[in-house]
């Protein structure tokens, strides 16, 4: 079978390569490939910046945002041959942290972890992929092909989880006002997250076209482009910061509601100094108890939440999250930046 | 009857002055004051830098660390005369925001909370005071003149109630390694708390002297005052920054254990401009799931775990925190800054 492939560590070296298919096998599930994401970690593994392959193979199947088609599957298990599902990232190690022995592999405390197209483990990006079908999950078959954005979906749910989760230290709270800085796919569903939650969207983007605002727009909420400064001044009580960019970071994380939760779901690459006011910024967070935390990854839960929060949503909205969709064969157009590129997904169906 | 009044915005206004003695009073407590605590946003308040008077008095009767005796209480309530009791420093306005009316004055959003000896409110540094039974928290009447830390301990236990309500984010958290920055009563008070919970617990405290050294470890705790860097290369997985410094702040938020969970109870003053790697600090916050977080004031339910994580503790050790006691009529040696100094109390007794 065809698999787009990386040698970890060297820039360049992503190819489609011709693989042994994967064999049925008891207690596992054989999934086709119908559609795989691309995303920012896929670009720094193609540059060899991130990812290793199993010990002792020289290449890594790359990509970790999937969706798939039951082949073959245990007998008496939860899945039948033609359910729509999405295989789990991460995977803890054999020898699990007490965060991994409880199904937390999101919380990892030591590191140890694998994860599908990115560490230790081929990824999703080939024709077809076998898994433990704990690793599965099972999605609504009405989501169809928007259910490519079930991995994307369950960063998001896992950061409304803990948002929600960080509130209840107090018993008078709940979610109102919702800022959301960065207006990617993360961004764009933590918006749709929030709005399910009915609170007031606000969404922060540098992006000038029609895309996104209208994204926005479509979710009833208000995309501000101008300044960062006024969209801050609005006094968010939830705000997830999705840039990664330390400049968003450095001015959210001082400037919201009293009582406000802030939530880094954007990680910065390299490295940026900033002179900034850490008195200030004490008496911001204690005088109105205020939380700033960071959330990665997923576990088996969220996925869950994901799978329930995309198909209760407008699938015609998240279909338009989905900006381009090229053959595996075009592969490397996938990469490529065309202004308003939200979701680029690889379709095996073309 | 004497009370320490100040002339809220102007320095050294600080004076005893005779006030008329409160009257008995149907429905709520005459307390006989037995000893007063100060603490920093005292000094700050007869400095003239904090502190307003009830709307139209020109005085402010300071002080809100209490400990007095019920003299005269409500038939049928939970007060009796002798009971050994503390005020609630902060109250809810008349029309309370959504977290004051539930009685977490605490998370107030509007910021119209009064606070006895701080804020609208006259404080506790007079013979007697008068309350709403509602706003007196009794007290273990084995705690005796121990009793005075139960404001300070309400911080500590509020900072605890969160620090654990935040760990439940996930199933899998409970506290394990502490290291506490700041070594006064507040920090002291959070270590206490920190060994209640059994927790491994490091102090760190740039004091050279014995006496904060021999509480610590006295709490078997491990006292570092070497450096801030050593201490925080521990991995502690829960940090209760004390100090107030941005320095100590800026440092703690940034080096500690995956999933680590910072409570900032300490507040700085001024400005402090400090050139800061924000892209590190995203990468460690996001990566490795960490919360930072800050926390003021406590309400009802916080003295009351306070009051019962006193009343558990080593009274002898209790009294160790208390440095000093010195009389109402030298109320001004209070102020001092003496070697060995953690807590200095007003005692109305002597």
């Amino acid at each position: 079978m065809r698999a787009l492939t990386v040698t970890p560590g060297i820039a360049g070296s992503g190819t489609l390569r011709d693989v042994p298919t994967p064999e049925r096998s008891p207690g596992e599930v054989l999934v086709r490939t119908l559609a795989v994401g691309i995303c920012g970690t896929d670009r720094e593994i193609l540059e060899g910046h991130y990812g290793a392959s199993i010990a002792g193979h020289e290449h890594l199947i790359l990509g970790h945002e999937s969706l798939g088609e039951v082949i073959d599957a245990p007998e008496h298990g939860e899945l039948k041959p033609g359910d729509l599902v999405v295989g789990i990232v991460r995977h803890p190690d054999p020898v699990p942290c007490e965060a991994c022995a409880q199904g937390e592999w999101d919380m990892c405390r030591n590191g140890r972890y694998t994860e599908h197209g990115i560490k230790e483990l081929d990824g999703f990006c080939a024709e077809y992929f076998r898994m433990d079908p704990h690793f599965l999950v099972k999605l609504d078959p009405g989501l169809r092909d928007a259910g490519v954005l079930t991995e994307p979906a369950s960063v998001v749910a896992k950061a409304w989880d803990h948002i929600e989760r960080i509130g209840q230290r107090t018993s008078s709270w709940r979610p109102r006002k919702v800022l959301v800085t960065g207006a990617g796919p993360i961004g764009l569903l933590a918006s749709l997250l929030a709005r399910q939650r009915n609170c007031e969207l606000h969404v922060y983007d540098r992006d000038q076209g029609d895309a996104k605002r209208r994204l926005v727009s479509e979710l009833c909420g208000q995309y501000h482009n101008d300044s960062l400064e006024a969209a801050c001044a609005l006094g968010a009580d939830v705000i997830i910061e999705c840039t990664g960019a330390a400049v968003v970071m450095a001015h959210v994380i001082g400037n919201n509601a009293p009582g406000a939760i802030v939530c880094l779901a954007g990680l910065s690459s390299g490295s940026h100094r900033i002179p900034y006011d850490f008195a200030r910024l004490n008496r911001d967070l204690v005088l109105e108890n205020d939380v700033i935390f960071g959330s990665v990854n997923a576990n088996r839960r969220h996925y869950q939440l994901a799978a329930a929060a995309l198909a209760s949503a407008d699938r015609q909205w998240l279909l338009r999250l989905i900006s381009r969709r090229v053959p595996l064969a075009d592969w490397h157009t996938a990469l490529e930046h065309h202004p308003d590129d939200i979701k680029v997904v690889i379709d095996f169906l073309k």
